[in-house]
């Protein structure tokens, strides 16, 4: 039995337009690396985390120690965890910082408890996480970071993970702008109720998106990556959205949006040259705003969490 | 160029549970015929309609001439047509009756006019036809019809129709029990809007059921296959709805539902044994009521409207 394991777990843009609250895909950089040591004890610790002051290592009020603690409880036996979180991705950047961090914790655990939880298993532990950080236990962060690719959360209840196909052209470009956008206060701009004409063109455009997905029509997919829910409503927030979305389009983006809840913008392009065309205009935009920034350019990760 | 052409157009169930307003499929049987012969003067005259005694052969009431009066317009020369339709497909049915002699009759116009539209603009001018029936200019029906397969409408504006996988052992059963529901009372029944988390577990199964026709996933399909917008609203205008769903999901149906705004209920399944089953199962629950049906049980159709 393994002792102290390393994982890492990717970044991820969720919602990919249309997919509110389902639809997720990983990309490979930025990510988490979550260091797991086996107790005897049934509790958590949290030794250290680096590359990050922001975050508390109170296991009650770490996402790790919620998930692990979930772990913990749900092992039935006297484990417990020591850990030491490296933060490669910014909380609160909007491509899933807490997910990837439950993600790497969830996993990590798993091989310490010689694998007796399933991969969806892992993403309803890894949820605890996202409850504690957001107040919710959304998994569209949490399963591609887990499982890699582009994932489809089917159902919640009962907990039903879809990994759709990728293409092989798809790049993925993400801009963080250096905000902080809290995913409570950018879910509670949403309306609670919506017009079932709005909600049709949605699901016509989840249909769509996910049938350009298995056919690799990129164009099928760029015509399916709008939001009508979201984005009219949360792209406020970000004061530069509406001109680095036009400069993706204009560049040759498939599609863009704003990942998760913000305020990171991200564009879905065919082929690495377009993508870096993109990625070159939507930093063009930001410099001349003043306010700094990082960049991603990615194909969509075939690896979710692994080992290190 | 030809004066005179037949054409059949088939029945269509459309929405299949989650895809409301969006998702449809083509049948075999039943059908409508629709015989059209060009003439040189811009109106339409219907002569006569076979197998039905309640549609008016005035054009400005009828589907066909609606339909026709819309190709008259675009065509910009002088032609118009003389039309005899033949029912196949009893009215209110809720199989599209009124799309199939929408669908036939574009088609045929277009045969007489040297194919002079394109397929997407026949779905155009056939909604004209639905629109005079239902007070809704829906596609989910008249674009399966003149397609066949299985139909995604990813927009009304632009007309987008997406043609989706069919899995090869893809059986439909459709039981119409003899009474009539209009699409303007059943679209009346639903609310106007829909709470944020309902939309979101439709628009999972919507992406659900995509990816399960191109995966050729079975239970996949069959797990997507529920209906939490039209389902809870309309079911009670049937009778034995719940009654024939029970039947069909013990013997073996990946899903059942109710076919467009019903009557008609629909169960897909996996292979004609076990839709044979499902068919039995159903007309047994309904020979115990007394009232009238008929019921159908094909592939999914890979033809849409053709000459005969």
């Amino acid at each position: 039995m393994r002792r102290r394991v390393r994982v890492m777990a990717p970044a991820t843009v969720s919602n990919l337009n249309c997919g509110f609250d389902v639809l997720g895909l990983a990309i490979n950089e930025p990510y988490d690396v979550v260091e797991v040591e086996l107790t005897g004890t049934p509790s958590v610790e949290i030794v250290a985390i680096k590359g990050c002051d922001s975050l508390s290592t109170d296991p009650e009020k770490n996402v790790v120690g919620a998930v692990l603690g979930a772990m913990t409880a749900a092992s039935g036996s006297a484990v417990g965890f020591r850990v030491i979180i490296e933060k490669g991705i910014i909380p609160g950047s909007g491509i899933g910082s807490s997910a990837a961090s439950s993600a790497a914790a969830a996993f990590a655990a798993n091989v310490l408890l010689d694998a007796r939880f399933t991969l969806t298993e892992l993403v309803r532990f890894a949820m605890e996480g996202e409850k504690l950080a957001s107040g919710t236990a959304h998994a569209d962060n949490v399963a591609p970071s887990l499982m890699g690719g582009i994932t489809l959360i089917r159902s919640y209840e009962p907990l039903d993970i879809i990994q759709l196909n990728v293409p092989r052209e798809l790049f993925c470009v993400v801009l963080h702008p250096e905000m902080e956008i809290r995913t409570s206060i950018a879910r509670g701009l949403l309306d609670r109720m919506l017009p079932l004409e709005t909600a049709v063109r949605q699901w016509g455009n989840v249909g769509g998106l996910v049938a350009g997905l298995y056919r690799e029509d990129y164009d099928l997919i760029g015509r399916s990556l709008v939001d009508y829910v979201a984005e009219p409503k949360r792209s406020g927030l970000i004061p530069w959205f509406n001109e680095l979305k036009n400069s993706a389009m204009q560049n040759g983006a498939l599609g863009a949006g704003i990942s998760g809840s913000g305020p990171s913008v991200f564009a879905l392009c065919r082929g690495v040259t377009v993508a870096g065309k993109v990625l070159g205009g939507m930093k063009e935009v930001m410099k001349s705003s003043g306010v700094a920034f990082k960049v991603y350019l990615s194909p969509v990760s075939s690896n979710g969490a692994r080992v290190l």
